[in-house]
Formats: structure tokens, C-alpha cells, sequence
């Protein structure tokens, strides 16, 4: 890469404070002038949440006394939507969003924030891609941070199509017990939920959402599968949600 | 239609108090045994948010004396899971969500809760779909519940392929000036936004977002500039995001 140095924008869904976001900034700093605009709030399972209701404020962040970048009482995609057209100066190269604490792959990739943010950069025309560590409790970012530095390298040079968006999820995982890189599609398995029915002090009932995936797809084509074999998935991803295959089917219905 | 009553579950994301559900309700309620559960508050533009982090709790929501349904602390996501795994005894026939007041076309659908309340519907392997009134103030949602009814018929008729649902975003016009009902894709009209930068009574700075649209596929087949010429659009979406068209070139891509 030649020219003035790349723009790179960072977000995320854990918020400003969280280590994965420290992990990222610390690798993708080494490949350009980066600017951190992040949730002052975790803002985990949001989907593609925008703040229209309420005004949005924005704070410096400091880490050991150094400025480390603007949280925003907001979405991610409040986020990366008031970097682009109120904070930074110029439009950035590149958009990464994480890293987030746990998978954001099959299912959960439509109640992700961490994905959202990258959708929004995409939205906007920025090469965006978000990147998550699958694992709830085991915080070591160190090799998903490398491997988005290594992806936001590719997406420099070799950009994505307009409307298309990157969704890498990483095993947590030593790099050495990594089998490696496969490009994926959004796996479909179902989740048996629950809702634990409880009571408060004051004897009210109130219910927490639980759940457990039920079905998996056993194929290395498929995100959350490959990940449960010990593969990093780099899933394409479209905000067109359109269902082409229905449409002919739907244009037969006698509509009155 | 024979047998047993048809079981639909409504909800929305203006709250179960907006008029577009009554409206919703007096027509649907014609087909079978009608549940609402739908948030007690306002919860637009949540995207596909559920609640992790805080308990739900569930109310009766009473109209003039008499029982209309259960609202609930949470998003339209939260509502649909909440009603198919906690309060409902049967898996319902059909999902509906709306009528929500403004338009849920073009890229608006990412963002809206009433879509993601048929997309939780679809998830859950329930017929969903998503009805919108595409003005902000014209609060006569006479015929778009009607079209509702109709579009409802339509689906516990023929059912909706795995993982599609439809949304269907309606014009505020009188039904003698609807020009018809057209099968459209999503459209990708892109916003120009501002964040109205304001000072409070304390002199902080905060943002307020806005946003036109600048750029209109003018084709009766995208279902925004369809609603622009007086048409009903009705879109079938999916939750699978994979970009397929990109699948392939990525694969090429040296990933290490």
C-alpha cells in the first residue's frame, strides 16, 4: 500500500471500555491513522439499531490518560453513522467492528450489533467487515486482532463489492490449534429458547431469555459449523434482504 | 379455510397502545382466535434487537375495560419469542406486525422492529409478514388493515417458503386512489443524513439525526418508488445474508 495513510475507522457492540476494541486498535493501528467511535455502553444483541428518538451525545475516552476515542450514547450504527457524517473529516478506507465476546455467526449475525456497525459502513460505501471471537467467558483477542489485521489488509487492496459486507468469527483458540480459513455461508440452525419464568422480592413474575442451538448443519461450508471444528469463517454478508427465489412464486398470488 | 380457528399472533413496534394494531386487530380478528403481545412502549428503529441483559415482564394491557393483550418490556423480537416460548400454548398459524405508522421500504426494513417481529415470526417457522403505512402523520390505517386481512388469507392459504416472509408497506391514500398491488425487490436508496449539532440548557453539545433521500431507483418493480406511484409493495425478504453473488471470488482471496 503506497499514498497517504489509510483511514480506518473502529466500532463495536461491547463498548469503548472493552478489551476487544484494545486488541483491534492495536493491530489495525499499524496499518493507518484510526479513529475509534464507539458505544460509552455495551449494546450487545441491538440489531441494526438506529437512535432517532433521543438525542445522541458524544465523550472523550481516555486509556491511561491518553485520548482513545469518541463513545457515543448510542448503536453501533449510531456510531459509525455520526463518525461519517459529523466527526471525521474525510471518508474512511475502511470500517472494522469488534472484537466482539462471542459468535456472531449463523442466527446471530441478525442481532448483532458488532455486525451491524459494519452493515452501516457498508451502507455508507466503506469496505466494512466485523470480526468476533467465539467464546462468551475466554477473552484473549491476541490472534483475532492479528487475523483482522491481515483481513483489513486484503479488504484495502482488494475492496468489496458495493453492498457487501465481511463477518469473520474466530475459535478461541491458540493460533497453533487454528485448522485454518474458510470462507462460509450464514449457517440456519434453530435454538431451542427458554424463558425462565421467575419472581421478584416483591413477588412479580418476570422471565430471562435462555437458550440452546438445536440444529447444526455439519458442513464446512457452513459458519457456525466450520467454527466448531476449529476453522476461523469469513462470511459474505448483503443487507438486500430480499428473497429473489420467491419473488416469480409471489407475482402469481391474486392479490385484491 | 376449515377446522379449528386459525391462531395469529399480532404485534408491532409503536406499542400496544398505537392505533395501526387496534386497526390491525378489528380486521384480523374476522380469520380466527387473534393474541397480541407487543411492546408497552414505543420501540422503532430497534432493528432486530432482543433483550439479554434485563428481565422481561409481561402486563395485561386492557381497551376500554376489556383485555386486548399482553404488553411486554421489551422489543418486537422479545414480544414474538416471548409468545411463542412462554405464553401461547399453541405454535401460532400466522404472525402479523404493524400497521406500523411510516414506511418500512427500501432500506428502512434493516432498521424497522415491525419487520423483525415477522422475521422472529419466520425464524420460528410461523407464516410472517409486516404491514406499514408509509406516512409518518396520516393516521387512517382503515385500508391498510383491510389489505392486511387480505394479504393474511392469501398466506394461511398457501403458506410462505422456509425462512421468507413478506413485508408490505402501504400508501396513505384513500383505497379509490391506490393505483394496485405490486411484487417489488428492496430498494437501496441511500440517505444523505445530518446530525443537527445543538446546545442543551447547560451549553453540552448534542446530536439530533436527520435524513433525506437522495437517490430513487425509478422502477415499479423496487418497492419504494412503487409506494411513490401509488402502489402497495409487497416484498418478500429473508434472513439468510450470505451474499452468494460474492461467494466465490472471496474463496480466491489468500487469506493466511
Amino acid at each position: 500500500m503506497s499514498g497517504s495513510p489509510k483511514k480506518i475507522l473502529l466500532s463495536n457492540d461491547d463498548g469503548i471500555f472493552a478489551p476487544g476494541i484494545a486488541a483491534l486498535y492495536e493491530q489495525i493501528s499499524k496499518l493507518g491513522d484510526v479513529t475509534v467511535v464507539a458505544p460509552s455502553g455495551e449494546q450487545s444483541a441491538v440489531g441494526h439499531a438506529i437512535t432517532l428518538s433521543d438525542p445522541l451525545r458524544v465523550f472523550p475516552f481516555h486509556k491511561n490518560g491518553i485520548f482513545f476515542g469518541h463513545a457515543v450514547n448510542g448503536t453501533p450504527a449510531d456510531c459509525v453513522k455520526i463518525a461519517y457524517w459529523a466527526l471525521l473529516n474525510e471518508k474512511p478506507d475502511l470500517v472494522v467492528s469488534g472484537v466482539n465476546q462471542g459468535s456472531n455467526a449463523g442466527i446471530n449475525a441478525i442481532y448483532s450489533g458488532t455486525v451491524s456497525a459494519a452493515t452501516e459502513g457498508a451502507i455508507l460505501g466503506i469496505p466494512s467487515f466485523a470480526v468476533s471471537l467465539a467464546s462468551w467467558s475466554d477473552s484473549n483477542f491476541n490472534y483475532a486482532a492479528e487475523l483482522a489485521r491481515n483481513i483489513a489488509e486484503k479488504v484495502l487492496q482488494n475492496g468489496l463489492p458495493e453492498g457487501v459486507l465481511l463477518n469473520v468469527n474466530v475459535p478461541a483458540l491458540p493460533r497453533e490449534e487454528i485448522a485454518g480459513i474458510r470462507v462460509t455461508r450464514q449457517g440456519q440452525s434453530k435454538y431451542e429458547e427458554h424463558f425462565d419464568k421467575r419472581r421478584d422480592p416483591a413477588n412479580r413474575t418476570y422471565y430471562w431469555l435462555t437458550g440452546k442451538k438445536i440444529e447444526v448443519e455439519q458442513d464446512l461450508d457452513v459458519d457456525d459449523y466450520a467454527i466448531s471444528q476449529n476453522y476461523v469463517a469469513v462470511t459474505p454478508l448483503q443487507y438486500d434482504l430480499t428473497s429473489y427465489n420467491f419473488l416469480e412464486t409471489l407475482k402469481t398470488w391474486q392479490f385484491r
